[in-house]
């Protein structure tokens, strides 16, 4: 087989156009190089470290993999000016920063050398993070785990549409655990997936094993974009979400709401494994994840099948 | 070019794998006829219409096309029974079924030789309706306009799950508007696409011009899934989309958003074309859509471009 090369893989020389979704609570230095390794791309998941917790995964990732990585920022995190300098200091080759505005951090990481890419929800969000200079783009449909736009644009939608509106290379997320899924999502204007939910299913994630498993048993139906009046997240229906759903229905205020929601509720649904109480973020695609799985098997998997699926065009 | 043929084109006697979907107030035996004279399956939409206008749709559309053609009827219809009736009498090659149980009237169909299909949101109701003897389901993806499933399942979950689930023939419905569409949904695992917006577009659809100009107007994140505490249902937000909203945010019971909602608000928007009071019933994938054409060239456009995807993974 020829070497897979496009904008993507070029962009950020890896050898496969699948990027593991930097996730809280569940991708630290292991799934990542794992991913990388294996020839994607992996990523860090900054949200749910400390700056020093942070650095040592940066740390621990060079130790086991010496290709090209990522570290993830949501930009409402409070350490978020630490994070970009010890980012700068360890030369981390790429950043993807979610969660507020691209114009903010890009220029200072861009004059670091380092590559940018902005997750957003919408083709507008998406002018502008080309606009504030970003290398590429992660598109999010609705059916992604975890926060997520207002608009509920679907993947079906939202791909072609960003693809459509930016010229720089655009990474379809939502929606993608399979090399049927990955194929749909570069038939409709992506260059490259990033992947979540299949690789919270996976050896190497951080997050608890009931979390995992959780994840496994998941039925279609069974996540719900919840939490609406405060920043929309995607969350499996256990609990606690269902108290967040009545308190909804109830028209409870936002502050009850976050009363509700507390502190630390997703390191408790995810890290800790209380599946009752916790906050849980997985994808809608998690129905569609039976197996707990190396993440070289993940990528292999999507990737073999990505291309018996190309190939089965050609008779 | 060889002839196509598949599942689905040899279920209902037709070229392409695209059929218009049956939508209120839009869909009468002119679009049907165009549609199926194009190759696809036209479909007449009997949601709107008293069984006398639908008998007269069925008479007019034997008159304009000789092709295989479908009557939709949603099971919730007040004059079911007539309507039933009327399809039976005037020998409807092919039955779309929504909205309710498909247990209720697939037995009869299909003993007087009559192809029934029927619209679902779940593989739940997928496996339900295969085993009422459906001969094929159409999966609505949570991106479709009007009426809509709870789970809110978009097409890039519901397509594979519905297609793995059942071993009837599947139709993706919800968010194609293109060949790039279709070609995802049929890479997915659908045998065929259903096509709504894109048809509301189309010089021969018998709702009001000002409907069909909202359609081409819209942008990314126009529309969304409402009303539901009632019956889940995806509107164009429009100014009666603004009441609904306010009041749902505001905890109005389902008595106060009924008499909102009101009777004839659908006729009002998408027939008489009253864009601010109505209820105006799309697709997400309407941001999409930039023209009125001839339903022939709307068949033509997404074959050609599905074909030339097809094609180009053969190099």
């Amino acid at each position: 087989m020829q070497p897979f090369s496009n904008q993507i893989t070029q962009l950020f020389g890896i050898e496969i156009p699948i990027i593991q979704a930097g996730m809280i609570w569940a991708s630290g230095w292991r799934l990542a190089s794992a991913v990388s390794n294996a020839g994607g791309l992996g990523v860090i998941g900054s949200g749910s470290m400390y700056p020093n917790v942070l650095k040592e995964h940066i740390q621990k990732y060079k130790v086991a993999s010496t290709n090209p990585f990522a570290v993830n920022v949501p930009l409402l995190y409070p350490n978020i000016d630490e994070h970009i300098q010890i980012i700068i200091d360890e030369k981390v080759p790429i950043v993807f920063t979610s969660a507020g505005n691209p114009k903010t951090y890009t220029s200072l990481l861009k004059r670091e050398g380092i590559k940018v890419v902005h997750v957003v929800s919408s083709s507008k969000f998406a002018l502008k993070a080309q606009d504030a200079g970003c290398d590429a783009v992660v598109a999010e449909g609705f059916e992604a785990g975890g926060h997520n736009g207002r608009e509920e644009t679907t993947s079906f939608i939202l791909i072609p549409s960003v693809a459509q509106a930016v010229s720089i290379p655009v990474i379809a997320a939502g929606g993608i655990a399979t090399g049927k899924q990955m194929f749909a999502a570069m038939a409709l204007g992506a260059d490259a997936v990033q992947v979540g939910s299949r690789f919270i299913a996976s050896n190497e994630a951080s997050c608890h094993i009931n979390f995992k498993n959780a994840i496994i048993n998941t039925n279609e139906g069974d996540t719900q974009l919840s939490l609406k009046q405060l920043t929309p997240v995607r969350l499996l229906k256990n609990k606690f979400y269902e108290k967040v759903n009545i308190a909804e229905l109830n028209c409870n205020s936002n502050e009850d709401l976050q009363i509700l929601l507390g502190k630390g509720r997703a390191k408790k649904g995810m890290f800790e494994g209380q599946l009752d109480d916790g906050e849980l973020e997985i994808g809608q695609v998690s129905s569609q994840i039976k197996n707990i799985l190396p993440a070289v098997e993940i990528v292999n998997e999507l990737w073999d099948e990505y291309n018996r699926i190309c190939n089965s065009y050609c008779k």
